[in-house]
């Protein structure tokens, strides 16, 4: 195999592991928790963590402001003629809850059994700082990096990345890069690294039923009064149909199907459904008509309705008719499908289903749409590389089902050639209790970071 | 107009009004809402408040425990061959949300432009007081009662009588009464008293679905994992029609149809259509197919979701597929509905639209059954003339479609003549933010009490 790291750079990343797996340590223990606000100045402190960290690597960068948490930006760009690479990772977590399911406390960091357990470790602490390591290891031995490297790290990914769009257009020139990478996401399987090049897109919608200006008696008003949260099923039962088929008008109607080349590759990966079944502990998986559980879940539109509510939802009873009902629906689109497009499509048929005594209101909370990245550039090439590089094996290509708002806006300001990586394992628990990362996909992670960035060193 | 009421009595009413006034008030500051149980002693205090009222009138009487909250009994039977009547009323209410939408704090009564809010005012403290009123006066003025009376209170009303039942078929001795009377309604309108000769029976049933056994990232499995509120949604929506039929098989099956000449009495009683669609803020009123809006609130079986949920119901998104949905669904019962039978084809037919990968449980929470009772009788003739001296207008008969399961444990124990009355205006809120009473009411009602107790006296 050939290698792209320099031996002496390779060396220094074996011999700092325990140096790296402390400052990790240290990270970890910061509970930047984004979506609840009486962390958001432990959420700055991360910030401000990395950003000191940069620095002391000889990055030059701030602290951007946003109407929510700050953007870290920093950047070491010696070069004029070469490639750059924007690294981007978030050093925001999810809330630890349920606390009481977590052995160990979720930022006290703990290493057991190779693996380090705390909130964040994987999703994407640990992950974003394979980066840091790997400069920090180049620096160390060459003092100056093979190329120019930017370094963004938001602190709002795990609540749907809702200021990051407007920075990136308001940065264009600072995010400029020839490619983007990204490791924020796992594996196929232990053993199996992964490229993602797809993602979805998320259109996420509220409807709202309004009955009677009060709730009223289902005695009295029962039978002659239109029900809020009926007139809410039958909407939201004619939004799609048992095959998994979205009922809206013309929802399908830019969906390009999966090509063959690309089914049968997904049918060549592993998929044990017995154990995902068991994992969810679900009796039946139910993909989409024609479709296999990972078409269905990767490569296909699709519906769900995120929550529902209306009317008494206390013990025992409460015989009203409520004033009003509603529903979060959301979208998973893929390439081709606009949101805005899907948005009005979906408001105009949800009022067709509306039935006569009640008012519904729709609006849209939030709006991604899906993305294909190209599979055969150079940087992909490069990438493949440095994963067999630090993993010891080349690795697969799969779409994602999720949808990564921070990636949309990276390709929105120009960067076409987005790698998403993740060092990983599936069974890392992120956003459940127990969460984890192997010290070993730390190390291996570290040495793929470093490739990669000797291999995008050569692109231009 | 012949008077039942010794005028000494009928005065002592009229200059007790303010006394009584602020009996009500102290009553109405114990929030007493059977369904929740962190109020569960506040129910008891209500039910100890009554019992001390009834023993300073020199009742004599006692709390009876059951699984449930105690049941207040009182009697005052100084006769062996003198009628004996029953009042029965609830000291329960329902709960105050949507607490935001009250002017005043639900449990802090207020008295303004004549009336009384607090909820509970109408239903039933104000109106079962009426009659605690009327004997206080009554023993004030003649040291003691023209015929037997038995006071029967019960703690959850509210929630379906689960216990009433069987504590009445347990004391039937205790319970016995030539007739039972309660006042727990309203006219037909402010000017129109109105006597009750028939209930709607109500079926209250929950409906439970689970999905994966704990919530997923619907990006992960959005396609493939079933989703316990859309299979909710099928469900509740496949319930019942836009026409207001109820699609469960069998549902209409053991339904008579409205007799010929009670349509027509109800077709000459006056119904401002306009006016109630202002006063329920909806644009349309929509009754079953083929009947009346008051056909359809009164004498027509039908079917109401009271409540629903699932998910996430917070501001913004979260992007999972929920581990578990639900909803209370009741079912308004006719004569000759049986609520057993109609329970066992609500279950089957749920089960039979649960769609494949979620499990669904089907509870019933509550159940009564319908009641029709003689409109000839004399205790019905003697409730005609105390509602005139007390209201200055003859009642109009109508049946209710609203349930009182203690009615028909009243029926049960054998007692035939039951008095439907109903001293509150349609309009005063009752279920609903901001429920109140007229003192007016109070005062009408207090005398129509009265006049009722001396109108009975003479049946035997």
């Amino acid at each position: 195999m050939e290698h792209y790291i320099p031996r002496p750079v390779l060396a220094h990343i074996e011999d700092s592991q325990d140096a790296y797996a402390k400052k990790l340590i240290d990270f970890l223990k910061i509970p930047s928790i984004s979506t609840l606000p009486a962390y958001s100045g432990d959420v700055r402190r991360a910030a401000e963590w990395l950003l000191k960290e940069a620095e002391r690597l000889g990055f030059k960068g701030a602290l951007y402001e946003t109407p929510g948490h700050p953007v870290m930006y920093a950047g070491l760009c010696p070069y004029k003629d070469a490639p750059t690479l924007l690294v981007y990772g978030h050093y925001d977590v999810q809330p630890p809850d349920p606390v009481d399911q977590w052995c160990t406390p979720p930022f006290t960091p703990v290493i057991r059994d190779g693996n380090i357990f705390a909130r964040g470790a994987t999703d994407d602490k640990g992950q974003l700082l394979t980066f840091f390591n790997a400069i920090e290891s180049i620096l160390a031995m060459e003092g100056k990096p093979p190329l120019n490297i930017k370094i963004v790290m938001e602190g709002e990914e795990e609540i749907g990345s809702p200021n990051f769009m407007s920075f990136a257009s308001g940065h264009r020139e600072l995010l400029n890069a020839d490619v983007a990478a990204l490791s924020d996401g796992s594996k196929y399987r232990d053993d199996m690294p992964m490229i993602c090049y797809g993602l979805r897109g998320l259109l996420y919608m509220q409807i709202d039923v309004y009955g009677p200006s009060h709730d009223v008696h289902s005695g009295l008003y029962g039978g002659a009064v239109a029900n809020p949260a009926m007139a809410l099923s039958w909407i939201l039962g004619g939004l799609k149909d048992a095959r998994g088929k979205v009922l809206i008008p013309g929802f399908y109607d830019s969906v390009h199907d999966i090509e063959p080349w690309e089914r049968e590759e997904m049918a060549g990966l592993p998929f044990d459904e017995e154990a995902e079944k068991a994992r969810l502990g679900v009796d039946a998986l139910v993909p989409e008509e024609g479709y296999t559980v990972l078409e269905s879940t990767r490569a296909r539109p699709t519906l769900d309705i995120n929550g529902i509510w209306g009317g008494f939802q206390g013990e025992g009873s409460k015989t009203i008719i409520p004033a009003q009902a509603g529903a979060k629906v959301s979208m998973r689109l893929v390439p081709d499908q606009d949101p805005g497009e899907i948005a009005r499509l979906f408001e105009r048929y949800v009022m067709s289903l509306a039935p006569c005594g009640v008012k519904v209101k729709v609006s849209t909370i939030s709006s991604t749409g899906a993305l294909i990245v190209p599979r055969d550039s150079v940087a992909i090439k490069a990438a493949e590389r440095a994963i067999e590089e630090g993993f010891g094996r080349r690795p697969v290509f799969m779409r994602d089902g999720g949808s990564i708002g921070a990636v949309i806006a990276l390709k929105a300001v120009g960067i076409d050639d987005i790698l998403m990586l993740g060092w990983g394992d599936p069974g890392d628990q992120l956003h459940s209790p127990n969460e984890h990362f192997s010290l070993e996909n730390f190390r291996r992670g570290t040495i793929a970071a470093a490739s990669l960035i000797y291999g995008l060193a050569g692109i231009k």
